[in-house]
């Protein structure tokens, strides 16, 4: 990498079939793991980057799985013209995949020095540490990587060191905006590089690929000046302990927090793994040096109800972080009671809202009063609303507007808006679609292969009709194996062997369903008695649907049902 | 139940040792199956009323269930004490238990026409109609049951037929609100019956027993017919096709929809059973005489788009509702496309938000516009905020104020504001806690069974570790059944038998676990084999806990395992 000017002379215009494209396989029309990529060449002999390498995080609908990552079997297979992974900042949806995917994929890596740390760490839980060339890059530095040339720009987002990249190729530059908004106070240097997206702009501006998070909001969101200010006033009136929770991965509102603390004489306790690992990358990369001194969580107890915040991971009401121990009286150093105080410094993702309110529910029940973002300025929004989408594209006067990062609604409404703007076209792309960026005419060009990868225990599968979907399905209606043992005649040798998951009791006396299943057992084998000669799949088959049947009788669902047969 | 006026003569002062008693056993720190009683008496022969019997609607966390009811042990042990249950309105959280619950409680049921004609239709279903005695009240009728006098006074609420019961005993006068809100001009009479309410404040009101939904909310909200009118801007600028999603158990907002439609000439169709069901109800009990003519949704199709407007289920995001089936280009007489228009004339409901998201995108994707309430005014809560509770508390001068209906911060909430609006004492119950109204001291005075049941299939069984919970342990970590075979030797005489349930491949083959797990019982039972002797029960667990050692080795987590052993 090297630091260099915004301006380099033009690469001559190549000659034909060569194409530059875009090609999302995570974070266009769905939420999360954010994986782009862009191509150029012909198609035999295209280099690709890739921009982002994320997760997302699973709910319900795939029960057992952690995290879900971007399937990268197309670039995988073209890994050899994979020139880099670029990581426009330290999120987990766009970082938290690299620790698993690079080994399929092997290319350099450039992070900013605190993405690289932060990266560093998760490379190390998966044995990764010291095999994966990570590349360190500052916003305003610049990369050259064979047929694009990257300058990298700073912008304003929850976390520091964000940039968007200003690619540069022969066919004519793209900005690849990265999450961003417009923050004019930011509590953590540097400003948004408005000078930059000027010039860029000036030189020509073929195609903004941008944030859609936010483009169904209109307006612009407070500074994260503004929300230090609100914190400080919500903490100011409280008499007693305060804690407040907020995404660890939120550095900006972390240092917030702190500085509205020492303004209000209180002492910092960081509770919760992940806030500590924020902090001490920010430290180690000497990040900011104005971070206030934070105690352990062991010292909470021990000062004055009047002179403590803890800062807490749980925002979501995650069931195991600090907050959600808090509430429910079990955490071992942190106690809330009556008089204290809660601020949730964040806003609730969907799917999260009964996790929430039960961590809210907990802690009212307590005496704590609880603050959010509806009942005072406590949270801004890391991404741009309409007024700084609007902003960006006067800056930049991009031909062509491609919406990424968000779901569908989120896309559309964007590009809608793009073209309401008067930018000349908007194109969508959702995972998988490979969009020609230049020469003209833009639009689509190819589908290719995208999905999901679980992350299920240890091992890394395909999403699909994979044990997670089977295991939903045991969650509604659960399992029943059963085993014949048969003697030389066919009959039974023993009794049937039967295992029972989640399956409840019938009869007013509680019985368990093993009765009415033998009896169905036993109806069957009478049958086939008297007409020998099926063979064993037939039998089991015969078993299986008669004791799904009587139990769907009595239950009113049919349990997934596996019959084996042992012959003596 | 006869009309009567507000203003009856007191009866005598009992004498000691009575108590006017308030028990909620559902509803009163969580959301739904509300179902309140009231008690009057000495211990030993009090005398009991139930005001609604509701359920609630299951989430992810009890898989397979589809509804869930109030465990009411307590009052079913004093079935004999049950002078009534008396239902304030017809929705599925005050009377949806009714059905379920009624052969173990006896007691005769009353419910306005209106709802009863809805309860029929459920008694129907699970085989109780023509059993159940239903006794028809209406809004300013009363009631006299044993020791309580009631009248029943009209409240407005999202469905017609609501009141508040105006509980009068020797001991004190009680206000039960049910559900309500100000609504200063309901779509649908009668209006909230102001006069009835500040008499029985004249009269002097110990107690109100109040909705706490939106207490933490400031203010009042719209009034219906201001709905209707936000609803017409939104409809009479549409070109296209109009659908509208709402809970059909809001017939108010029906009405509304109804009459914004035909005010822009719209034909409107019911698509979704509960809406035929509901209009059928509200036409059959003559509750209103101008709902427009309604068409069958295989007419939606063939109407003009701009002369056509769907009135869906759905606003929930369920899966199988029928906005839901619309999104995904899947409903037989409804197809949506570029240029039409949805409109969520609802509020998502916690826990609810990814499955309309999930709808929206698909909308989105089809090229529909989407309107929801925090575009435009398209809906109104039906619960008083706190403007609301201030001018009840004004018509009552309740000498005592108790929360219900809400999760605990509600209720808290709920109470501290009574207590900022002057009123003298505030008493927080939860389910099982039984509070003393009178005499004083008011507080609590008991605590008792409560709890949940499931409906599990066609089962009721008593929630907590059931096969419900069991389900969710399996949706993490799947199952494994093993059935061993043995010889005279207790070696092994046949393969052992295994049956997995959504358990992954392992390996980069994408083995199934077999082998791995083959070769873990292998292991065991050489050890066992060369120190004989053990029992069937010991060897079965050392198998079991190798198996799911070896499991969780290679996967990171631990199925459950059961384990059978057979012998020739």
């Amino acid at each position: 990498m090297s630091r260099g000017s915004a301006k380099r002379p033009r690469k001559p215009k190549p000659g034909g079939g060569h194409q530059l494209v875009y090609l999302p396989l995570g974070g266009a029309g769905e939420i999360g793991m954010n994986l782009y990529l862009y191509g150029y060449g012909r198609e035999q002999d295209r280099k690709w980057i890739m921009v982002d390498c994320g997760v997302t995080f699973a709910d319900f609908r795939d029960p057992g799985i952690d995290i879900i990552l971007p399937d990268i079997t197309f670039i995988e297979q073209r890994r050899a013209s994979l020139l880099a992974i670029v990581l426009t900042h330290a999120h987990e949806d766009h970082y938290g995949a690299v620790a698993h995917l690079w080994p399929r994929l092997r290319a350099p890596v450039y992070a900013t020095p605190f993405c690289a740390q932060l990266l560093q760490g998760k490379l190390e839980e998966t044995g990764l540490a010291g095999e994966v060339p990570v590349k360190h890059v500052t916003p305003g530095g610049s990369l050259s990587l064979g047929p694009f040339d990257i300058s990298l720009i700073a912008m304003t987002h929850s976390i520091p060191e964000t940039y968007a990249l200003a690619i540069r190729t022969a066919l004519g530059n793209v900005l690849h905006s990265g999450d961003w908004r417009i923050d004019r106070r930011p509590v953590i240097p540097p400003d948004l590089d408005e000078p930059a997206l000027r010039a860029f702009g000036k030189e020509g501006c073929r195609a903004l690929i941008c944030d859609s998070t936010n483009a169904m909001r209109e307006g612009t969101s407070p500074c994260e000046s503004d929300v230090e200010e609100g914190l400080y006033e919500v903490i100011r009136h409280a008499t007693g302990r305060v804690a407040v929770t907020t995404f660890a991965s939120n550095f900006g509102r972390l240092l917030s927090v702190a500085r509205a603390a020492r303004r209000t004489e209180r002492h910092v306790c960081l509770v919760g793994r992940s806030m500590h690992r924020v902090v001490a990358a920010a430290r180690e990369t000497g990040l900011i040096a104005d971070f206030p001194e934070v105690l352990p969580e062991q010292d909470f107890a021990h000062i004055p109800r009047d002179k403590v915040l803890g800062l807490c991971t749980g925002s979501q009401g995650e069931p195991r972080a600090a907050l959600s121990r808090i509430a429910s009286s079990s955490h071992g150093n942190i106690v809330l009671e009556d008089g204290d105080l809660v601020i949730f410094s964040s806003r609730t993702i969907p799917g999260n809202e009964k996790d929430v309110a039960e961590v809210q529910n907990n802690l009212a029940a307590l005496g704590v009063s609880i603050v959010t973002a509806s009942d005072r300025l406590v949270h801004a929004t890391g991404h741009p609303q309409r007024g700084d989408l609007q902003q960006l594209y006067r800056w930049l006067k991009p031909q062509i507007v491609v919406p990424m990062h968000g779901e569908m609604r989120h896309l559309l409404a964007h590009a809608r808006f793009a073209l309401d703007c008067g930018v000349g076209q908007a194109v969508m792309a959702r995972n998988g679609e490979m969009i020609q960026l230049a020469p003209d005419p833009a639009g689509p060009v190819d589908e290719v292969a995208s999905g999901r990868l679980h992350m299920d225990g240890r091992l890394l599968l395909p999403a699909g009709d994979g044990p997670a979907r089977q295991r939903r399905r045991l969650s509604f209606s659960g399992a029943l194996a059963i085993t014949l043992v048969l003697d030389e005649d066919r009959g039974l040798s023993e009794h049937p062997q039967i295992a029972q998951f989640g399956l409840p009791p019938v009869g007013a006396g509680g019985d368990p369903m093993g009765t009415m299943i033998l009896d169905a057992i036993d109806d069957v084998l009478e049958k086939v008695a008297r007409r020998r000669g099926g063979d064993d799949a037939e039998l089991a088959e015969s078993v299986r649907r008669a004791v799904v049947r009587a139990v769907a009788q009595a239950w009113g669902k049919r349990p997934q049902c596996q019959v084996n047969i042992v012959h003596l």
